[in-house]
C-alpha cells in the first residue's frame, strides 16, 4: 500500500477542513465548506462502491491518481473512457487509434524503471564483487530494465511513420491511445499511475497554432457537455514562462476544485523537435505532402481521466435541505452524473408483496435492459427489508437515473412506478414501454 | 526495444519454416506448412495495420504478448475485451465489475518491481558508504520499492470483504477485472506485458467443483462462439502433478496453434486458503450466509487477450488459391474475422468518377455509419488510383466485412454496389437501406 506517500498530504487536507454544514446545493466558495463537501463526497463514492474503502485510495483519488475502484466506479471510467475514444477517433475521419508497449528498453538515465528483484539480489550477494565492481553490476541492471512510460507521447511519434501509408502521406492526421502511465505524484518521488488519454495531432508547420486552438474548442466542449454546472471546467493559456522546452504553446483545460483549479487536459505546440529526435533527425522519412515538403509539426493532447472522473463526481455531487412536515431537517445526496457517465442507468426493485412472481417479472426486465447494453442494478435481489425512502436515497447517492418498480399491480396491469433522480416524480408506465423510454432518454441526452 | 530477449526465439521459428505454398484454405497438420502460414499471417497483420511492423513486434506478438498495434489491431481487441467484459459482467446479475492497483507495495522477495532510476544513482555515488552499506541501501531500496503484478487475482481476493455488502454476503458471486500484466516470458527473465481478463468466482465449497464445470462450459462456448473452425479451441484437464500449490483441479481452454497448442485461459479451483491468507485468517470476515458460515471457495478464469486476439487471426486466416482463367494462379488472402470481432465493418469507395459530389455522398454514409457506432473504413479518401480487385484484395485482408461503392449511378438512383467479404457477391442496395442491414448483419451474427 502507498500508505507514507499519501497519508502526509491527507492529514494536511484533513486538518483544514471543520465541520461546516452545507446549506444550498452547491456551496465552493467557502473553502472549509468546500472541502467538507469533498470528504462528504470521497465517503459517498466508498460507501457506494465507486471506489474501494479505505483513506489512502481516497486520497489517491482525490488527488487525481488511479485508485482501486469499485464495481460504480469501473463504470464509471469505462463510460468516460468511450466518450473519450468516440469523440477522438469515431467522430473524424483522420484519428487513428494505436495502442504502443508500456515498458521499453531505453538509455535514459532517469525515470520509473521495471526491474527483477532476484537479479539485484543475486548480484548482491556475489561476495567475490569488490565495491568497484558491485556498483557496475547494479549500474548495468539499470541501464538494461525497462523503463515505464510517463505519458503516451514518445509512442506516438514512434508510430508516425507506419501511419503514414494510412493516410497517403497527407496532413493532417492524428494518433488516439489511452492507457495507464506512471507519474511522479510527490516530492518524495513516488510515483503513482494515472489514466492518459492522449491524442497526437500531426499538421503542417504554418496551421500549428489554429490546430491548437481547434482542439482546445472541442476539449473544452466535450468537458462541459457532461456538465451539470460547465463554468467549472475552463481553460488556460500556459504562461510563456512555464512553458516546456519543446512547446512554443501551451493551453490547460482546467477544473475548479474546491481546494483550487487542477488541470484534467494540457495541449502543447510542440514543434517539430521531438519527432525528429525520434527518427534519428531523417527528414526524408518524415516530410508529408502538404505542398512544402515539410516536417510536420505537433500538438500533443494529452488527459488524465482518474482526475476527470473525480471532477465529474465533484460537479454532479448535490447536497439538498429538505424540510419533510415536522420531522427533523433530511439531507439528499445525489450525484447527477449526465446519463451517459451514470454508472446506473436504472435500478430495478419489487413494491410490497415479493412473491416468486414479482422476482420473475424482474429477472426478465433485467434481462431486456442488459441485452440492450442498458447498465441496470437488481435492486430486487437485495433481501434485506427497506422502505421506498431509503431506497430512493441510497439510489440518488449511486447516480442511478430512474428507479423502476415491479408491484403486484404490474402482474395485473403490466404497469409500474418509474422514478426519476433529477425530477423526483413518479410516473406510471407500461412495463413494455420502460426499455425504449431508456433508450431514447439516454440518446438525446447524449445528442443535446 | 526488446530485441535480445526475442530474436532467439525467433530465429528458432524461422529456421524450421521452408517454403511450402499452402494449396487450401486450411493446412495445420504439415509444420512447415503451417508455419510458413503463420509467416505469412504475420506479414499480413503488420502489412495491414494490425500491428506495428518489425520482427520483434511480431514475435512478441506471436508469442501471446502485448505488442504495439496499429489501428486495425487496436479496434479487434477492443471488441474482444468488450465481448469478454459483457459475457462476464453484463449477462449475469452476479459478477461485479473492479479495478484494481498494478504498482502495490509489498514484502515479497521477488517478481518484477518498479524503481525510480535517481534513488539507485544517488546511493551508487555515495563514495563514503562501505561495500557492506552499499549493499544494504540498495536492498532497502528494492524492499521499499513497488511490486508490479504478475495478474489480476490477489486485487479480486482483496476486494472481496467490500464487497460482501454488494451481495448481501451471498453465494456465488464473481469480481471480474481486466488489465496490463506484467509475466516472466523466456528464460533470460524478461518480463512481458500481457493483456489479461479475470473472472474471480467465490462459491460454497461444495459446489466448487460444479462450478469450475460451468465455467470451463461458458468460457468454451464463448471462444467457440467467435471461430471460424470452433474445433481449434478446446479444454484439457491439468493433470494432478502439474497442478499448483493452492488449486484441487485445473483446466485450460487451448488453441492449436501451428506450432502446438497454447493456453488462452486457465480456470483454477483454489480452494479458500489464499483468500484466507489475503485476510490475515480471520474466518469471521469472511463467512458468507449459505446455510453453513464456510469460507467461500474460490474459482479463478484468468485468460490472456493478445493471445486470444493472435488466436481469432490465426483461425480466420485463409489463403485460397484461385485460377482466373488463363491468368497466372491468384492466391486470396481472407481474414475471416467475425463480424462481432473485425475491426471495420464497411469500408466506402468511389468507384469511377471521383467527383466532388460522388465525395460528399460518402461523407454523408460514413458520418452515418459512425454515429450509429458501425465501424466504417474512409476508403474513398485514398488518392492513389487503384483498381477495383485490389480494392477487394486489400479490404479481403483487413478483414472488413462490406464494401460499399458509390458511382455516378447512385446520384441518379441511390443505389450503391454492397460487396461481401465471406461471399464475394456484389448486390445492390438503396443507400438508405445499408446502415439498418449491416446493423442487423452484425447483431444477428451475436445472437447465432
Amino acid at each position: 500500500m502507498l500508505t507514507r506517500c499519501v497519508r502526509r498530504v491527507l492529514l494536511k487536507l484533513v486538518s483544514t477542513v471543520r465541520s461546516a454544514q452545507c446549506s444550498r446545493g452547491r456551496c465552493c466558495t467557502a473553502t472549509t465548506e468546500g472541502l467538507d463537501r469533498v470528504r462528504t463526497l470521497l465517503q459517498l463514492c466508498a460507501d457506494r462502491s465507486f471506489i474501494s474503502p479505505g483513506e489512502t485510495n481516497s486520497e489517491l483519488f482525490r488527488r487525481g491518481s488511479s485508485c482501486s475502484y469499485g464495481p460504480l466506479g469501473v463504470e464509471l471510467r469505462r463510460n468516460l473512457l468511450e466518450q473519450w475514444w468516440h469523440s477522438a477517433t469515431g467522430s473524424r475521419t483522420r484519428v487513428w487509434g494505436i495502442k504502443t508497449l508500456r515498458g521499453r528498453r531505453e538509455q535514459a538515465a532517469c525515470g520509473p524503471r521495471l526491474v527483477e528483484a532476484e537479479h539485484f539480489h543475486q548480484v548482491l550477494q556475489q561476495s567475490e564483487l569488490s565495491r568497484e565492481q558491485l556498483v557496475q553490476e547494479v549500474s548495468l541492471l539499470l541501464q538494461r530494465s525497462q523503463t515505464v512510460r510517463r505519458d503516451l507521447l514518445q509512442g506516438a511519434l514512434e508510430q508516425f511513420v507506419p501511419s503514414l501509408e494510412l493516410v497517403n502521406r497527407k496532413l493532417p492526421f492524428g494518433l488516439a491511445e489511452t492507457g495507464l502511465c506512471f507519474q511522479p505524484s510527490d516530492p518524495s518521488g513516488c510515483s503513482a499511475e494515472v489514466t492518459q488519454t492522449s491524442l497526437v495531432w500531426f499538421c503542417s508547420p504554418r496551421t500549428s497554432s489554429q490546430w491548437l486552438d481547434h482542439w482546445t474548442r472541442q476539449r473544452l466542449k466535450w468537458w462541459r457537455k457532461f456538465a451539470l454546472s460547465p463554468s467549472d471546467f475552463s481553460s488556460s493559456e500556459v504562461p510563456e514562462k512555464q512553458l516546456d522546452e519543446a512547446a512554443s504553446r501551451g493551453v490547460k483545460i482546467l477544473y475548479n476544485f474546491p481546494w483550487g483549479p487542477e488541470s484534467l487536459e494540457t495541449l502543447w505546440c510542440r514543434g517539430d523537435a521531438e519527432l525528429l529526435h525520434t527518427h534519428g533527425g531523417v527528414r526524408s522519412k518524415l516530410q508529408c505532402r502538404d505542398g512544402r515538403k515539410s516536417v510536420p509539426h505537433v500538438i500533443s493532447v494529452g488527459g488524465n481521466m482518474d482526475r476527470g472522473m473525480m471532477a465529474f463526481l465533484s460537479n454532479s455531487f448535490q447536497q439538498l435541505k429538505r424540510e419533510e412536515g415536522k420531522k427533523k431537517l433530511q439531507q439528499r445526496k445525489v450525484l447527477k452524473l449526465h446519463p451517459v457517465l451514470a454508472p446506473v442507468k436504472v435500478a430495478v426493485d419489487i413494491g410490497r408483496g415479493a412473491t416468486v412472481e414479482l422476482r420473475q417479472v424482474c429477472d426478465g426486465l433485467l434481462q431486456e435492459f442488459l441485452e440492450a447494453k442498458i447498465s441496470a442494478w437488481p435492486g430486487y435481489l437485495e433481501t434485506l427489508p427497506t422502505s421506498m425512502e431509503q431506497l430512493n436515497a441510497k439510489y440518488d447517492e449511486m447516480g442511478v437515473l430512474f428507479t423502476a418498480v415491479v408491484s403486484e399491480n404490474t402482474l395485473e396491469s403490466g404497469l409500474l412506478q418509474v422514478r426519476s433522480r433529477d425530477t423526483t416524480i413518479r410516473e406510471t408506465m407500461h412495463i413494455s414501454e420502460i426499455k425504449n423510454f431508456l433508450s431514447k432518454y439516454i440518446s438525446a441526452a447524449n445528442n443535446f
